[in-house]
């Protein structure tokens, strides 16, 4: 069986083990036990594998994973550290697919836990079975109830696979997404990654047809050459939206005492994005902007852009903001320039690029859309910027419904006083929208590298 | 009278003069009327000028100026652009101290424009009265009643000062820093600049008693010479944040054709940033971002930070923020870790900076505190990053709370799922709270520059 089918077996279990879940309270078994339960798994295909307990909260529980009568596809294993060898070679007896293996103090802890784990690994691969972790929170797979943190995850389901080495992240950018309107097929924290990798979650992500955007936080690989190679191949097919955690010198030696990864250096990482069409992330919120214009708007034909603005200041701000991150300011034709004259009001504002509705603009949408609508038809621009008029979450939303549906990507930008959350004027189709203009040139000009890495 | 007394008597004005306020429905002028008197303007101090009305909102009008039997020292006039000039000179004649011309059409407006506006300082200066603008939404005042944009300024005084050639950054950002529990003393936009400028509302700023922190948003200065020596001097006493817009060259002719100015080179202005002491600001996120750092925390005595995450990945990711800025991770002393050893627990955390407290923390805010105690009670530590346990704005309002009062500025950083406006988790004094570690690198940083140019 090959990885893709070993890894759907895994996202689509018949049944799921919970290993170390007990009756005792503040037991991290049993908050797993309890998030698969809320996050709607079948809690007929659902077993808790405990030495002494014969029911945890509700659910069966047998001495070991061969004891289960039925058929067993992944199991959560959060028992203690030392006794983690053995119930990995349980599984492998019981033909338990994959076992995530929760539990923490492996590679990431001194010469014991490296033995530790390179013991697991050996039996893993003697029986058959495929390791996600050590040290990890396990996958999250709201289509089949697979969950990963209980009690927080969305349980909509949605087309953005992730892979992480950090358990948080995994979790928090399913949580973050959803208040963006975005949604997740699949996202995998895989720890020390003693077996199953990187590469793999990547490989699986691209044959997945629920997946349509990858996202990946990585701080270090273990199998370079093949990352590479499968990166290179994937990044063709779906964007891979990639935050290389451990860049620096102490964030390397952090990495290494979080998940014991070989955190590499930053020139080689360069090249690597370079070469293989991967779009670099380089913060939580990047990764979250990125994902938004991935996930909403229209991939831009290049890289020139009309920017229009409600207030001359913040024209000049979005103006700034795209030079420095290499974008252009397209020169309008005479036709786009005619249209904006007959829409325009005369004072107070500007009709060459950057165009300048002026204050009215803040109370009438109208103006903005016949305003884009000449911007949009203009065959010299490929991308348009615009300030929001108005700062209340109802204004925003009325404005982004209003712009939806253009060819072209819309990034609207809100004036620095809107206090509403982003989950109250959720992007639509066409629309992306950015708390800051340079926020949003930096994700416009890395999409516009991304088409031309794969026009290339 | 030297530029400070005049402003004062401006900002402190024993009558304002509406002049172009009317009864006509969307008059811009009613508009600037009904803000003075939602802001608790004495209504009793409060005129129109119209060459018709005679009562304009309830507000007593008449014909000129001139004809007003009280004190007036102040006017903002909003008639249309070919009125202006014999307005100015109808206010000089009245002895009106200030005139904030509101209107439009001047030298950001061709030939016409400059000739008119050039017009304007002459008759003022003549008349022994001051400008500011025109193109300007002129000055906000909470403390006496003055308003640049009606019904959306805070009431409430606070100790920050603006002056900004755009006018709807001057609204803005008053309104934004409510949201983080900062206000503002007064707020000046000042448009084309014909008289007063940027390098004279800094020189009020300076001497203001009420004013300790300084924002500024310039496109250009008109006298390059004065506002940079106001400049250096002003930096030494109060912390003078400053965004340069149009520093690109489209940036720059946007701001030509916004307000006039002259950009001036980004070279030169890195020149003037480094000789000044002024902090550089990029973008609208990061003033609110350093005006948050400046409000509510001490200053850092140098560069060497302590980070602890309650998620590996967070760790790492400020470790890398944190050396992508120039800052330094601070070695430990012995007695810390030994500290540390005793309070945090031993797997899946890390007592080295880097320190993880791990995911147990999520759940117990005091765990941070004593972790915290015994990084600031460590003389090789300057600065401490903090990632956020919680997730809702319950826990991080906790944990802000519960870190208060050290003598060490501490950064907590939310993680992306954080789904809470900031208006909801206000930080406190000593704790200043950011959406990501990159953006609180960054201020960070900015702020041991700023301490490092006092202390030369």
């Amino acid at each position: 069986m090959d990885v893709v089918a070993e890894l759907e077996r895994i996202f689509n279990p018949r049944g799921v083990a919970i290993i170390g879940a007990s009756n005792k309270p503040g037991n991290l078994g049993s908050f797993f036990l309890g998030g698969f339960i809320q996050q709607c798994f079948d809690r007929d295909k659902l077993y808790v594998v405990h030495p002494a307990e014969s029911d945890v909260n509700g659910v069966r529980a047998y001495p070991t994973a061969q004891a289960i009568p039925y058929d067993v596809d992944l199991a959560i294993v959060v028992s203690p550290r030392d006794t983690v060898p053995s119930v990995v070679a349980d599984c492998a007896a019981k033909g338990i697919k994959g076992v995530v293996v929760c539990t923490s103090g492996f590679s990431e802890h001194g010469a014991d836990g490296k033995r530790l784990q390179r013991q697991i690994t050996k039996i893993a691969r003697a029986g058959g079975t495929r390791v996600i972790g050590p040290n990890c929170v396990g996958i999250f797979c709201p289509q089949t109830g697979l969950v990963n943190f209980a009690g927080v995850m969305p349980k909509r389901s949605g087309s953005v696979g992730m892979f992480s080495h950090s358990g948080s992240m995994s979790v928090s950018f399913p949580i973050a997404a959803s208040g963006l309107g975005i949604y997740f097929s699949k996202a995998v924290s895989y720890g020390n990654e003693c077996d199953l990798n990187a590469a793999d979650f990547l490989e699986y992500f691209c044959h997945d047809p629920n997946t349509q955007i990858i996202l990946g936080y990585v701080e270090g690989v273990t199998d370079g050459r093949r990352f590479f190679e499968v990166a290179r191949d994937v990044a063709k097919r779906k964007p891979v939206l990639l935050w290389k955690g451990g860049v620096s010198n102490v964030g390397s030696r952090s990495a290494a005492s979080h998940t014991g990864a070989i955190a590499g250096s930053s020139r080689v990482w360069n090249a690597v994005f370079k070469q293989t069409g991967m779009v670099p992330v380089g913060s939580e919120e990047e990764m979250l902007d990125l994902l938004q214009a991935f996930h909403y708007l229209p991939r831009p034909r290049g890289k020139r852009v009309a920017i229009v603005s409600a207030t001359g200041g913040m024209g000049v701000a979005l103006a700034d903001a795209c030079i420095e991150y290499g974008l252009e300011v397209a020169s309008l034709s005479r036709a786009t320039q005619k249209r904006l004259r007959e829409v325009v009001p005369s004072v107070g504002t500007c009709i060459h690029n950057p165009v300048d509705l002026g204050m009215m603009s803040a109370f009438d949408v109208q103006l903005s859309v016949h305003a884009i609508e000449a911007l949009a038809a203009d065959d010299r621009v490929d991308i348009i910027f615009k300030s929001v008029g108005g700062s209340n979450a109802d204004y925003i939303r009325k404005e982004a419904a209003a712009l939806r549906g253009f060819d072209k990507p819309i990034m609207l930008v809100t004036n620095p006083a809107m206090k509403v959350r982003m989950e109250e004027i959720k992007p639509v189709k066409g629309v992306a929208v950015y708390r800051a203009g340079r926020r949003a040139a930096l994700v416009a000009s890395k999409m516009v590298q991304y088409q031309h890495y794969l026009s290339e």
